[in-house]
């Protein structure tokens, strides 16, 4: 019989989600089955039945596209070691151990993305994103052999031997602590014991970073965005890829600067400052790792690999670079490359053998942050045109889709954060952050953080009482500002128009300009041409390197906008739009993207392949410096109009009516001189 | 014309001692000639003409058999490179920089061993031996360009691709120490550095490990063997192979255990034990660092690459691993392969990239230190077949020649080294280091150490008053039974003949048996028949795991023997083998080595296909041990005897004549019973 023919009447095997498939000799096992087709199913114990984590599950039913009929009786029966398994542990209905259940016809078989063994580990509701895992740690169960006078190779060597014979790694590298430990480790486990292997680069060999007596059956990995005002951690198993505990923090460092130069020049002005900063954050980092272990039951020594994202001057602090060269041209980062490290040269109290990896800076102002961010949102993973904007003391712009992507910063200042308004805040309850103003009354009405209703709805004055009304947060501003302008308030120009003054008394005249009065009272919050010049000149810069990167792209256009971070979160696409931020793109395209950062640092803890991607991807990148780009003073003054000077918005225009354009004029006219903001260039923080 | 007659009009160039050559354009570089022929000549610049090390020199003359007529005016003339360099330093005549020199005929080229570009740097005349160099550290001078806004790769990014561009080096890992002053290294050397690259296994990516500014035209490695007794420490230049300085001093760990297996039973006593024996062991090493560095005036930190070399319980113990589990059976090893660390995780004071590499164990009580003894003196890399014998507490026995080596160690306990011996002492001034006996008179005369004429010739009772005559060590006590033998006194079972206490006075009896006294007086020094038993019990035991590994080889001759360690490098060996110590062997091939485990380590520090040859043939090493052997009860038995029972001894009955031997008896009979030594059994020290 020809040989061809013999294989094509071998049961058709497909994995779900992955799609991949083949055909395999009746009695296959399922787990090698996978392994041929490059699916990843989990194992630590080998297949020698015992660690559960290999389930899989059969779709039954006619899969006619595939031409494929899966039934469970295509499926061996319960083995010896699925039995033994399932009364020692819990196998839920359904679920068979691919290293047990052989292939005996066509198969649709389903890897489940949340294999738990541990019952008392519960995934947190938080974590919505399931992330395909490849990490790198592998848990490997080995039987080693016993020491015999007539071969005396030493017991670290008959480990590594039984990790080749095993597991296939060769050339494995040991990390120096496991020498001292190796033999009671060995004995304790009565001559079995799993090895924890590190692997990252390809052509990097395999390590040997943790070693347990008998079966370890779990082990875990910190992801950790370090923002320069909060630090946000999550804890996962690295063998389901739950996130099993998440914590977060302000960053210490903020008593030696709130925001980024500041710290910078902390450092410029303090010979130890550099250390004092690292060890500060070095210190949060540790409060937060015990927090998460502490709340979850998790051995911090079962931590075993670590990911860190953070803008280049947290990623610098943190792994103890002075952080100067960032204060100033060029720019010039230490390192733009990921880093590979050890937790403990770091200071981190981990395992000894536990790795960090750090994504990659993309430049001086746009970070590993950036960069986890890019890969959570994917630009260069889509056809459409996306934008991914970061919005902090400075703005990390990425724009582009799978053929092309470039990036930027820009130095918006610090007024999106309600510094430098004169009744700004940070986000807190008793901040304004939604507001409303009737364009034929011109009267506002507002929501603050930490009371439902309106504040002309019944019951605001009772439950606002507790925080009162304490001042306007950045995404307040911008909803403040926009409806100004849309009520007739503020011109195109950002002029608060005293004309006005004559419909209402919320138009109140300060020296040559004019403020419009959000709140009355005893405390009032007034809005002043100083606070709306604030944010003309931070938005314009931000949509002047906006602008920058569609020029270099050649469009006019982006399918798609995600507003990363916690002002991006915040913020209302409409109002966004309104004063020009972004630009025009249908709205239910504009989508707050949350803690993208931390996302994409999870991302690349559960999964190298990731980890290639993003160096791959940032490499890649086309990286734009705002500075020396002459057309960026151009967009700037263009776009210090509202929304700009130049662009059309027809989705802007579907849903709001901007008033009446007038003809282009220099947009520095009228209200005062538009001031340069080259000088004094901020680090976005 | 034909492409090959065009190559083979090409001049020929021989570059000697290696042997190697080829044909190369006219105008090609002898730097770039060399490298494409594999002949290591070094070069930290690159080729700019600044750091002297890549020297050679023209051999002028008719090399017949090689078809070469070489000649000064075969090289082209001083370039612009070496008339700098000769200006600004010393380039000895004759000597010309091989990146300069172009080669314009035919040439036999010098690569000299010893090229010096520090004229502070003297050589050692100890260091006797020049040793092809490879080192695993590679110092690589480059120029990085400078920061640019317009591509934001980090200096660190910039220095690699340097290192790419100009040294080949890709995908190469960065130490972390590093990170936090690469930038400062950078500018103040002008975006000039000097990149200190460690590569050693094939397969592992190289590392960078330390960095400095400008050019870094030496760098310094230490080979140390952790004696029991004695630590022997080693200062060499990695990039001239010379030896800067040496040191050596007690082992601390003494304090703790005279010989090795009262260390084991500190440990298993005291549970500090091993940390405070580590401790000790790594606070000498460091102190003997600083001494070198002192002596030399060499900079800690400029020490980048370490070898050490021990018995497996200083191995252990300097690596901080319990020795516990080599104090019994099955004697098991904790790592027995070659061990890779970082100097900083051993705390030694050096460089935080400096790296360890320690050779390979061969078996439980056969160490590093006998590999290291192995690859200095090469018996798997010779024809004739050699014996390499270190005796301590345990004999290390390395038997083989090329085609296949064996090695075992055997119990020979503490009698060698005086510990038994009832006027037994160290070698130190005063002790008895030479014996004859005048077959007539039975009368003896010695030499002691420090004083230069024998006790009977003139001057001997005023030169040796200082020290007095203190004891016998442990050569003296191999002479003096070797003599007591050869003039009768002992028969070839070992017993003191009480009938020659007719002939002498010298002959005492004690209850049952009889001594010898070699110095009567005040402070009297005697041989007694329990001195005699014991070093037959040594002897006996060190012969029976020669003869075993001799039957694996099936082989009743060896050509050559080595005789390494302290004790090996002070006895005769015509002695050695009239007590049956070793077999048979022609007088001129029997030669102590000295500290052939200190210039193993040597070689493994300077090259690092050294590493890899020794590592190779410690793995083909046929491991015996003589615990498991049913043969060596039987050898040891025979071997009680002077110089044994059943051996013929060709080569020494040229040089002495062996009293008449009687018909082959139980040896155990006669002189109480013969203790077996399998119980107690102590690892060599």
């Amino acid at each position: 019989m020809d040989q061809k023919d013999v294989k094509n009447k071998d049961p058709l095997v497909l994995f779900m989600p992955s799609g991949r498939r083949g055909r395999f000799k009746k009695g296959t096992h399922l787990l090698e089955a996978a392994r041929q087709l490059g699916v990843y199913v989990e194992s630590v114990c080998g297949g020698r039945g015992i660690c559960g984590r290999c389930q899989i599950e059969i779709q039954e039913g006619n899969f006619a596209k595939h031409g494929i009929v899966s039934a469970n009786s295509h499926i061996s029966e319960f083995g010896a070691k699925e039995i033994r398994y399932a009364e020692k542990r819990d196998l839920k209905a359904g679920r068979r151990l691919s290293c047990s259940a052989m292939i005996e016809g066509d198969l649709v078989v389903d890897v489940p993305q949340d294999v738990q063994v541990n019952a008392q580990i519960v995934r947190k509701a938080a974590d919505t994103r399931l992330i395909a895992r490849n990490p790198a740690i592998q848990m490997c169960y080995v039987e080693v052999e016993e020491p015999d006078m007539h071969k005396p190779l030493g017991d670290l060597d008959r480990l590594k031997q039984a990790l080749e014979h095993d597991w296939g790694f060769t050339d494995i590298i040991v990390d120096q602590h496991i020498l001292p430990r190796v033999q009671k480790i060995l004995r304790a486990g009565n001559w079995t014991v799993t090895a924890a292997i590190h692997r990252d680069m390809v052509t990097a060999r395999p390590s040997l970073i943790a070693l347990y007596p008998g079966l370890k059956n779990e082990a875990y990995g910190i992801a950790c965005d370090i923002g320069s005002t909060t630090i946000a951690l999550h804890l996962s198993s690295l063998l389901s890829g739950l996130t099993i505990a998440s914590a977060g923090t302000s960053n210490p460092q903020i008593r030696f600067g709130e925001d980024l130069m500041s710290r910078v020049s902390y450092v410029m002005m303090n010979p130890d400052g550099c250390e004092a900063m690292t060890k500060a954050v070095r210190n949060a980092l540790n409060d937060l790792i015990s927090e998460v272990c502490t709340e979850s039951g998790v051995d911090p020594l079962d931590i075993l690999d670590t990911v860190f994202v953070g803008n280049p001057i947290m990623h610098h602090l943190f792994l103890g670079i002075d952080p100067t060269e960032l204060g100033g041209a060029p720019f010039a980062l230490a390192v733009s490359g990921a880093v590979h490290s050890w937790a403990s040269d770091l200071h981190l109290a981990l395992n000894p053998g536990t790795r960090v990896y750090m994504l990659p800076c993309i430049a001086g102002h746009v970070g590993a942050d950036a960069a986890a961010a890019t890969l959570s949102e994917g630009p260069h993973r889509q056809d459409e045109m996306m934008l991914l904007v970061d919005i902090g003391t400075n703005a990390e712009i990425v724009l582009g889709n799978q053929q092309r992507v470039v990036a930027a910063s820009s130095p918006t200042g610090p007024a999106f954060e309600g510094a430098e308004i004169s009744c700004g805040q940070r986000a807190a309850p008793g901040a304004i952050e939604r507001v409303r103003i009737d364009p034929l009354t011109l009267e506002p009405r507002f929501r603050i953080i930490g009371t439902e209703p309106w504040s002309d709805e019944a019951g605001f004055a009772d439950l606002s009482a507790a925080t009162g009304v304490t001042g306007v947060c950045g995404s307040g501003i911008i909803e403040v500002i926009a409806e100004m302008y849309l009520a007739g308030i503020i011109t195109e120009d950002g002029v608060i128009d005293g004309a006005m003054a004559a419909r209402t008394n919320r138009i109140v005249r300060q020296g040559r300009t004019y403020s419009y009065v959000l709140r009355e009272g005893e405390n009032p919050l007034t809005i002043t041409q100083t606070d709306v010049r604030a944010i003309q000149l931070a938005k314009a810069a931000l949509y002047a390197g906006i602008k920058l990167l569609m020029d270099k792209l050649q469009i006019d256009h982006v399918d798609r906008i995600g507003l990363a971070g916690a002002f991006g979160s915040f913020i209302d696409p409409k109002y966004a739009m309104v004063l020009g931020l972004v630009p025009d793109c249908e709205l239910e395209k504009v989508k707050a993207v949350g803690n993208a950062a931390g996302t994409g640092a999870r991302m690349a803890l559960l999964n190298r392949d990731y980890r290639r991607e993003i160096e791959q991807t940032v490499t890649a990148i086309e990286k734009i410096e705002t500075a020396l780009e002459p057309k960026f003073q151009e967009h700037f003054v263009y776009a210090m109009a509202l929304p700009n000077k130049v662009d059309q918005f027809p989705n802007l225009n579907k849903v709001v009516t901007l008033p009446a354009r007038s003809a282009p004029t220099d947009s520095s006219g009228g209200a005062g001189p538009v001031r340069r903001r080259r000088e004094g260039r901020r680090p976005r923080g």
